[in-house]
């Protein structure tokens, strides 16, 4: 059994037999291609005529290409103090954009107002690098999701302060999903969408959505020069059209979704076990001494996140089945009571 | 007929399937996979157990990341006045290297021990970028070859001056083919080698190899921070493995040479007509009015290199035949003829 | 009166006749005179033969050289979460060294242990920022000081984790008055030291000191990079020596510290008003409204540090005098009381 | 004697008065003191009204701080193949505008337009760097001066091409004392100068001052984040008032270009000694062998400037005197003969 990641998945048949179908004939490079033009059309139906679309290669390139179109170099962008950006990225925000990061303080792994009005300060003082955009992670790395309401309430907060607002969508799709509301409705207010394609079963590739607040004749520069410009763009493009086509983002995001509430409530049967953060999307987070997280190994696979801290991450992909969710709970509620009696 | 780029043709048979068949079952993430490992052990074998080998998304940022992990921020890069890193990757070499590149004068699209030797100097004056490495391209950019004696030549230049030699071989192959010698003798000498895999017929995916003077436990780190990590990189690597098992690369290789080869005796038949460089590889450029271009992009997708010196670019990509060929030398004679009736 | 900042203040009378008497015939230039001669040799007298001492214009270029000097674009900083570097030199940081910084949790201005353990994680993970630099502030911006104790277990933690210690030492003259050290034995364990000059009564200059730990032959590449490499160096170097010989700085630092002092005791005379953070060398952080701090600008002109706290800062340097701060505290008692009949 | 530039002379006496007499008590840092504020205004009386003026401390800085203001990290920058920007400021243009440098072709050391329509191309094309300012040194490196009809030809063509237009004016004041028109003419169609203090007399210093076209909020900041913002502005500011004030500029380059014309009257006296460039401003390129320059370096010192062109350079500064002139004639003359008669 594997709940370490998506990235750990095989890719989705259906985005395969994409792949496969469109593997025909010359096509234009560097997204000039048929493909790319059809899944630009699909994106415009989802989100808006007036959007503009650029695909990359993976996530820290499509958070990084997009951060860097929209700053200067002498501004700051604040981001969760777990945000993917901040602790994961290496310092390729630092080698793109020049900007400096500034972490801001989280409940449940969501960006909290007052974190963001104690970090802005000193706007118009030239020391000081000047506040550009604040990026959320939606669902955040915890799974959690922000509500329409929390995500009006922090747009409300960037508009009173000149700030734009950029969302980290590596997992977009199931907060859409979880929260039963469209693409468009979920970005509404949102500048700038690292939308993720590889986390929903795609072999590679992002693609990152500019909102009519943020189209700029330089974007294409600007992604180019971040490395994300793929040659043969037809089969990310056609991934993507696999994807949006009859919405099977949604039903991929429902299933997955589906499997952390079923594991949820197998969990809550349990004693002694418990979930740390609210279960909203396909994440969930279970306090854990390392040595039970260790006896599970030999059963399972999945990432021990925070040793400090004890908590340990599962994270459901299209390929996990429900059958294996109960296998899994039931060991670990025997390997609880082993431990238990053992000590 | 479409002889542009090995870009625009389709992926091949052999790496899709490879593709198809890796597609099953959970695999780690970003490199520690099964598919990475075996990849890797087929590098060494080709190149030597000494390797290092780290896969990269596309020839770019393989270029940026292997000049980055070989250089410091205060020097200098010298690389042909035509060379893609120079002409054709934005400003992702400052970004990541944040090195001068300073052009070196080439003929037939080769660096020059002379262009060499009048760029190098002040060494040791801080107010000048220090020379630190020597790229060149293997085939070049006009599809033209360094024989061993050449690059024998240029490692010695490089080692009485304290240089590293990187090669840009995103169609390394075709050279190799084109020169009937091992992937380890054409590299001999060579501190980096980008070796391309995408313009061989991969979907994506080029491999960066260290050779012992540049292995260095910070790669890893600069691999990262370069943005080409790829989470489900067993993608790349079954398709690299493809390639190196039974030498398809030979064979391929050996074919679009070939291609080239009866191009240019095909050429070389008609009159009025002169091939610009030496044929070497699976490129060939011609000399060629803008209007006659423009009359053959009727039957023949190809692209005009250079407005003001005439020059127009074919590529012979695997998917390519001999009967396009001579299909297409039989129409570009009528045309010119066409053409010198008219006028 | 004024009590801003010590960049408010004149020249000292020293330094400008230093710079008088320099200013006679030709000498090298970018630090070839027989003047920065003169001093890196003062400067080895006092901190040891084997360090290496370079010139800059000013203290964000000093401390930004310094971390460059010493890092890798992939690794990452570790700073107070108050720090010059973190909060008033703009992302000059990001351009020179690319790395991240991460802020520590400070006490009383100064990081602690617990801080630094926090934040330390992930060594060897390609996708953080690999912390390579612990940088503090000696005195720190709240004029506290890292008593030599402090000192060895920061220090000790840096070798325990294979992390360099630098250290801005702005004022850092103030520190080794008031703990009644020398110099050297001030920057024990210290890989490379800021040391300002401008603070103490330059025109301008800082000097960046470069103990055995960190001696490279690139040192001078890198300073001439980040574009503080002075042409007529001489008056640089002039100016230190001026401070250096004879213990000027001794003398200076020794007054105002002295001066901080004896404001505090003035202050602690007064009821309802706070002193913040303990008085440690020429700096004192005053708790106070608003309004109060208002009606004190027309007597004395001193920094509000931060709005939020209601925290006041003074600064006193070399011109200010024991008389001012009588003066400044009886008005300061007047106005206080003026507020407290009036509410 | 020393004719080896103007930095190795001391500061002129009028520019130390000055400085004597403005430290005098506190002023406010960073550029808000009363001496930047009247700075400024002779700057707007020479320049106009519309402009704004930054300080830096060397012209390094100015250049950098200059172009980083008016570029994106996309775009490219057309310089002389001998600009100082390309061969003599590390690579500190990569780590400020993160550009590409593109170097063009010169004749006297001046760009010509043919070489500037040679390396502009391929405009919106997302792989190349997308060309956006022509930077130009007048004087050049060489010494000699664009005229106002070649100025105003470059000009055409950036504003037939989208290009902004910046002068490194290190030796401005020479050019304009040379033409006899005011800074002003001078600066006709130019969108950001770079206005050396340093070599006319100045201590350190320089201004950059951006024309309309160049107007914006950003600047400051960009100004800050290359750490060219003094603390104690107002003693780079009291420079300029004394080099302003009374056209002291203009006695001070007249009195330089004229001991160059002196120089190569007296040179032209001898034979078997070329000036290799026309003597515009004051520095004066003599072709010579090695072995005669090293002769010479017995008598006075100045720089070997191209080995392979045996070329040496003589700068005038305002320390310099006629009778110098003609003793290092004299010198010359007789070292040449007999080195003749030697051989």
């Amino acid at each position: 059994m594997n709940f370490s990641s998506e990235n750990f998945d095989a890719v989705h048949p259906a985005m395969m037999q994409a792949l496969v179908d469109a593997n025909t004939g010359f096509e234009s490079s560097y997204g000039k291609d048929s493909y790319t033009l059809a899944a630009t059309k699909l994106f415009k139906e989802e989100f808006g005529e007036e959007i503009a679309v650029y695909f990359t290669f993976n996530g820290t390139g499509a958070n990084n290409f997009a951060l860097a179109a929209i700053t200067e170099s002498y501004q700051s962008i604040f981001c969760a103090d777990i945000a993917h950006c901040y602790v994961d990225e290496a310092t390729a925000p630092e080698a793109f954009s020049g900007c400096r990061l500034y972490p801001i303080t989280t409940v449940n792994g969501k960006i909290t107002l007052d974190g963001l009005q104690t970090q802005l300060k000193r706007k118009g003082d030239v020391h000081h690098p000047q506040a550009n955009v604040v990026t959320l992670t939606q669902p955040t790395e915890y799974g959690t999701i922000y509500s329409l309401e929390e995500l009006r309430a922090i747009k409300a907060f960037c508009v009173s302060n000149g700030l734009l607002l950029h969302v980290d969508g590596a997992r977009f799709f199931n907060a859409a999903a979880a929260l039963n509301v469209s693409l468009k409705e979920l970005s509404e207010g949102v500048d700038v969408l690292t939308l993720g394609g590889t986390k929903l079963g795609m072999m590679y590739g992002e693609a990152v959505i500019f909102f009519a607040s943020t189209l700029s004749s330089s974007l294409k520069f600007t992604h180019k020069r971040s490395m994300q410009l793929a040659s043969k763009n037809r089969y990310i493009s056609v991934q993507f059209q696999a994807i949006l086509r009859e919405k099977l983002w949604l039903q991929l995001a429902n299933y997955t979704n589906h499997l952390a509430k079923c594991f949820e409530k197998e969990i809550k049967k349990l004693n002694n076990i418990q979930i740390i953060y609210p279960v909203q999307s396909n994440v969930v987070f279970l306090k854990m001494s390392k040595s039970l997280y260790l006896k599970m190994q030999s059963y399972a696979s999945f990432y021990y996140w925070d040793e400090q801290r004890e908590e340990a991450r599962l994270v459901f992909s299209f390929s996990n089945t429900l059958a294996e969710i109960k296998k899994f709970v039931e060991i670990l509620n025997e390997e609880i009571h082993s431990l238990t009696s053992n000590s």
